[in-house]
């Protein structure tokens, strides 16, 4: 299936997003009118730097308020329309949007829409160019897809079809199912945008919140699945208003962007009788779908770049956690820290600036780590080129939105090389009991919050949770934990939205969380080879017990070691957080029954402790 | 009025929050339960530093689902409470928000409601506390006003009472006259918020969207009033949820939320039959009303701060239009430029960095300066001082919340010494054509939005426009121009929300828009005399041809001259942009007829052209 994608999708001057559309690998693009106003390069430029990228100008749009106008405004409108007609000859684009009207003036009478329509499009066929009618959700006599292609059919002039968007058919409710007995050739245009579920103002939620599909709530496969199905063939075009996009570099959201068309695919190929109905000549559309997810098991281990200071306060850490620092890599300067299935690499790789510590990379667990690289790289992942000595284990990996290396692995099977083989041993394991990595806590960049949940999702087949807002006591953070099937494999991703006169070493944390099956032994332990922890005011716990009617014991021991407290409906969670070194904090955790969160309630609490640990004298 | 303020409307850890509401001048605070928990300092330590603030604490909240329980969850609730009203008494806060129940198990029985309420009031007296229920907009059986009262009257406790909040009435579109049958002192306690008007779900409204009196478009002094009608004398209590005051320093925002209530306080003064009920024994509430405004009725300068190389730019920009150096300042290093009535002070006070050259005062034109600073310093306004000269003009002013300088001056007139008395004579004036500044473009601060325009309104009395969304290459710009009541004084007030990585020259510019009653000589003679103008272009000529089917004439000299062209219902108006000298530009503009506007529809041009500018290599 052929993509394309609106330029107002992505950010920067007109040039730049073309270049960036055409280097995501887009087959076309919708040029919206605003971006060739404001461009300093003149149509006929456009044109040929689009031919030389490769990418066919598929629309131009948009054309509004036209129909169904009161006489006295037609002649008006036809003369604006032969400027823009001639227009989009100088830019070599022979589709033009028409949106329905939101004018007051515009007048309530199908016929008249269709009578004026029906002249539009005589008045583009003699300039080569076809109509494109879409219904916007807020149109004022037309907001429904099958009422505006009624029009069309009404209307009945070769050169006048209907364009559909995904967003103003989902936004207002209404069935997809319809599009399948409009004819496929009478679809001339399919836009295709998803949104989160939000109850708000139609038009302001189309012109602020749309997304990537994927990416928010909406079925947007639906909609391809029934455009196929009718037989459209023309291309799926993405048209995103977004105020975080409008603010992204346009290179990286354009690859995004791809990336969702990609993913889009592979779950409409994978829906029911999404067999594409082939009309007349037309052969079926070919759905570009990447290699099936691999699962996840595990964490392999989590790697933490260090600098010299950084790396002696990490070891210092660990080892009072109950790790041994059992492996030395053959040729990086790398270690490897163990305790039961818990495995931490210490890269001594950040330089030499004070205590820095730096999660970059993760390995994850999988039965086939080189068809699990095979589909990132079908999903626009970059493929890490790694520098490896003959002897050593293959060790795939690709980049995260964030930077993070994600490398794919097969630890200790007998089926294949296991990277710890690349480590010479070191100190024998501690008698401590076991251990493994819970989840990661991943803090991303401003604006990548959509982004990397798309990744993750699509990438690696892990399952977003709803996404939450917490305090922070100079902001909001947005979180969302993302997991594999099993559990095995969890992610929580957050953004800070905190002042920047709060700026301090609070914020960006990452952390690593540990599952103990006895932490308040494990704290004890640690505590007393001098793992610093992160102080939990009283207030705390004196609301712990109001809220949750603790046993005095348990309110006790949460209070002698720090511990804090969430439950759900199906178990408890005890879990404290260490002073950080660098940009890492380690949490240790225990899950009681089939706990299944992350002790999010407690965030707000943990990030004022930071805060004011981080403001203390 | 006793005036108080929720922690939670503004950010800081709670000790921050309390030394910022103190400074601000605030009477009284509503401790926020989760900035309680969060706080490393013990209840007996706020209550100590409430104390030596003087800060009454007035009111614990919210707790949350308790009436109207299935007696099972009953006795739990009674406990929590119980653990409450215990903290209570070590924070020395004698009075509690109960808010409605918004559990899916609370039962639909307002008997019930009021039963289990008359329990919890007991138990409160024995602590010396009183409960003031609240309707939360969304509360599951109990969401309005009137409702909550209803249950608190069958309730029947003395330490029952009920909780008035602005947000929850007229987010429902409840009227508050019915608040006046309630008696006053069965009001425990009123908690007021504005919003502006916007059409979504009432909860994600309410969270993220409140504002302060007077920022948004709601009316709460029609809530004060009638408040105080009913005998209510209790505090005037701001509680705000807003992302942007969580970002916001504490310092400024607690005097911000205190600015908002003097105007309140003056606004409700001033409506029909506000006088205040007296019931009992009790005092009619004063309201705190600063002196009147005093009207501005245009600009007496804009005043640039250069650097020795901005200087010489911007004087030669000034000389290319018309402007002759008319005079320098007895005392300070300031020259005054003028044309016409436009007058531009060139302060060389920048420095030595660059190009450097920024508006940092505005001198306006008041019959009655003294009251006027009067007035600015009464809405918490910084007044400056001043080093004067014995013999010099007095000159008055204040600090607009981006630190812009304001003067309110009085040029020219016999009853008052004038400040341009204080500049030696220098050129003499050019013959060029009248001139005067339209108005000012004052990029803020990142969130200082709806504090300035709050500033603007209150403390000089300009009225805001609609806040319009405007496109730039990386970003969205939100604008709102705030006007005096005749037109002759005129703002631009905008913020940029563009993403860091194309941070650049063309961001956080001012201008100076200068009117002419011949832009086109003015332009010509200006580009003759060497200005450099911002280039427009062509596309955008052709889409204007387009859109208002120019007369040729017309079209041809806005290409010619690179003018920009608008229409509004009442005329047209013409205008361009100088490139900028630090980070301020000239406007240049025309208005033909009685349009009204300030060309926004053509400021995405302007800001891509601006970007593209600085991007030339």
């Amino acid at each position: 299936m052929r993509t394309s994608i609106a330029t107002v999708s992505i950010s920067g001057p007109l040039t730049r997003k073309l270049d960036a559309i055409a280097a995501a690998g887009f087959d076309a693009v919708e040029v919206f009118e605003n971006d060739l106003v404001a461009s300093t390069a003149p149509p006929e430029e456009i044109r040929a730097r689009a031919a030389d990228l490769g990418l066919d100008i598929a629309l131009y749009q948009p054309f509004r308020d036209f129909e169904a106008a009161p006489p006295a405004r037609l002649d008006q409108s036809l003369r604006r329309a032969r400027h823009k007609f001639a227009l989009m000859r100088r830019l070599g684009v022979d589709q033009v949007l028409v949106c329905s009207n939101t004018a007051a003036w515009s007048v309530d009478d199908d016929a008249l829409a269709a009578e004026q329509l029906h002249r539009l499009a005589g008045l583009a066929a003699e300039h080569g160019i076809r109509v494109a009618y879409e219904a916007l959700a807020w149109g004022r006599n037309v907001s429904d897809y099958y009422h505006a292609w009624r029009i069309v059919r009404a209307a009945d002039h070769p050169a006048l079809g209907t364009c559909l968007d995904s967003f103003h058919i989902l936004s207002r409710g209404a069935d997809p199912a319809a599009i399948e007995s409009i004819p496929g050739d009478r679809i001339f245009f399919l836009q295709l945008a998803d949104a989160p579920l939000l109850a708000m103002d139609v038009l302001q939620w189309s012109r602020h919140y749309r997304c990537f599909p994927g990416q928010g709530g909406l079925d947007v496969a639906g909609v391809l699945a029934a455009a196929l199905r009718a037989g459209y063939t023309g291309p799926a075009s993405l048209e995103v208003f977004n105020d975080v996009y409008r603010r992204t570099e346009p290179e990286r959201a354009a690859v995004d962007a791809m990336r969702s068309l990609i993913a889009l695919q592979e779950q409409t190929a994978g829906l029911p009788s999404a067999a594409p109905r082939t009309r007349g000549a037309a052969a079926p559309v070919d759905l570009r779908v990447p290699p099936p997810p691999v699962p996840a098991t595990g964490f392999a281990f989590a790697e933490v770049a260090v600098s010299p200071v950084g790396g002696e306060r990490v070891a210092a850490l660990l080892t009072a956690l109950g790790f041994a620092r059992t492996g030395t890599h053959a040729s990086k300067p790398v270690a490897l820290w163990e305790r039961g299935q818990a495995r931490v690499l210490l890269n001594a790789a950040a330089g030499e600036s004070g205590a820095a510590a730096e999660v970059t990379a993760i390995g994850l667990e999988t039965a086939a780590p080189t068809e699990a690289v095979a589909r990132a790289e079908a999903l626009l992942a970059p493929v890490l080129p790694r520098a490896k000595e003959a002897d050593e284990a293959p060790l795939d990996a690709v980049a995260a939105p964030d930077g993070t290396q994600v490398f794919f692995c097969r630890t200790g099977h007998a089926d294949a090389p296991s990277w710890t083989g690349d480590f010479a041993p070191a100190d024998a394991p501690t008698a401590a009991g076991p251990l493994r990595i819970d989840h990661l806590g991943l803090t991303q960049p401003p604006h990548h919050y959509d982004e990397a949940a798309l990744f993750y999702r699509s990438v690696l087949g892990l399952r977003p949770s709803e996404s939450l807002e917490l305090a922070d006591p100079f902001g909001l953070v947005r979180s969302r934990a993302m997991e594999s099937e099993d559990g095995g494999v969890r992610l929580a991703l957050s953004i800070e939205n905190v002042g920047e006169h709060a700026a301090g070493p609070h914020l960006r944390l990452q952390h690593i969380a540990l599952r103990s099956d006895d932490i308040a032994a494990d704290v004890r332990s640690a505590r007393e080879n001098g793992a610093a922890f992160l102080p939990i005011p009283d207030n705390y716990y004196d609301d712990a017990d109001a809220r949750h009617d603790l046993p005095p014991a348990l309110s006790r021991e949460l209070r002698d070691l720090g511990l804090l407290y969430d439950r759900d409906e199906n178990g408890a969670f005890l879990h404290c957080y260490t002073l950080a070194v660098g940009r890492v904090f380690i949490e240790l955790v225990q899950r009681i029954d089939r706990y299944a969160g992350f002790g999010a309630a407690n965030t707000p609490v943990r990030r004022a402790a930071q805060q004011a640990h981080d403001s203390t004298p």
